[in-house]
């Protein structure tokens, strides 16, 4: 296939025939993508950003599944904008998906404030030093705050997003205090959120989160989603998220 | 029995042969308070106090359950004192437990700052004006903030607890946010949490947190904790935690 250049894939992402280009050996999207997608809500002639889109998963599968009016990836290499923006084109996305290079930490040169409806970020999980360090730099900028910290994702997620917007992140459940701090701060009240634990009984590894620009507190925590039943198969709730 | 007084009725605490004086219609100890117990540690030696200890039963079951050296609590209606303090007597705990009148806003007057090694509470749940207000003062206090806010709860603890001292606190689920906010605003590291369900597959109604003075970030979300099983009798652990 010529869209594709040396050591990419092309996947179904089996949802209204949308396809993704891939990195044989890179990041690759996860579960934590598909969970987050099903825990964000995205409403008639809303406009979305995804911050640090890599692939362009979220913004693809968002316009596919929700009626949404356009779909924003921000995304800071370029390597990946050009992959992911093969990927809109691929699907003939191009008049709902714009694929934008540019970083995090400059986005107030890029868009005016309170330009979105929803903001969306699957950010790197792990602090600067800490955890394994993935050989290439493209897995590791994904993984590890090396160009950004949390505080800049949910500053530029406050920036971004208007009045009564809404800000969706998926997180590490032992970053879940700096999360909710970090919203707070910058005036995305938290209200919804949900742990997920690989099974029933387990610590929870991951929280979704979402944050209601100039909300009042009150937090509603969902029950926890559970990714594998007893026999090691995935429950229900996740197999009904991928077929 | 000449050591109750008038509505007054003497309850089994079930443990070590302690016994604890209460109100017949008021606001009695509550499953919150045993799993709050559950929750913490307290070590050899160490100092204890509980903010807003109405009954005393926090430090009354933490004397007899743990090898805390020392165990107090602060109480602001004089006549919830008085009881405390008969219940203190009745169980010959004078060199252990003391019950101390006072108010958490004031508490600068009469403790040092650092003083103890854990600092517990199990706080009004309700923001002032919501919730059911209940018809005698004395419940209302207990479980409205009237007399004092979660922000002077929390300011309380921080100063009250040393260095590397632990405060433990059971609130509402939808108050996390605000828990997690305050708790790090006043430099009390979160880093355990337990959410506590109905049932398995419910919301969670309360949380139970840990805060570590001067701790560095990283919270342990622990497995939830379930009141109830399928046929609605307690669950085991809970039943370990009563019997």
């Amino acid at each position: 296939m010529s869209v594709l250049k040396d050591n990419e894939r092309l996947d179904d992402l089996q949802f209204n025939g949308l396809k993704i280009i891939q990195h044989q050996e890179d990041f690759r999207f996860s579960l934590d993508t598909i969970i987050l997608i099903h825990f964000m809500s995205v409403r008639y002639g809303e406009r979305v950003i995804d911050l640090g889109t890599g692939t362009g998963i979220i913004p693809l599968l968002l316009s596919g599944r929700t009626k949404g009016m356009n779909f924003c990836g921000l995304e800071i290499q370029s390597q990946m904008v050009d992959m992911a923006r093969r990927s809109v084109a691929l699907n003939g996305l191009e008049e709902k998906v714009n694929i934008i290079e540019g970083d995090i930490k400059d986005i107030q040169h890029e868009f005016k404030t309170g330009s979105f409806d929803v903001v969306v970020t699957n950010p790197p999980y792990m602090t600067g030093g800490t955890g394994k360090v993935n050989s290439t730099d493209r897995i590791a900028i994904a993984r590890h705050e090396i160009l950004c910290t949390l505080d800049d994702v949910v500053r530029a997620c406050a920036f971004l997003v208007k009045f009564r917007g809404r800000a969706f992140m998926v997180h590490r459940a032992q970053r879940l205090a700096e999360v909710i701090t970090s919203f707070k701060h910058y005036g995305l009240e938290p209200k919804r959120l949900r742990l997920v634990h690989s099974k029933i009984g387990s610590k929870p590894h991951l929280v979704l989160i979402e944050g209601l620009k100039g909300g009042n507190p009150s937090l509603d925590i969902l029950p926890p989603l559970i990714i594998y039943d007893h026999n090691g198969d995935y429950t229900e709730e996740i197999k009904k998220m991928y077929f």
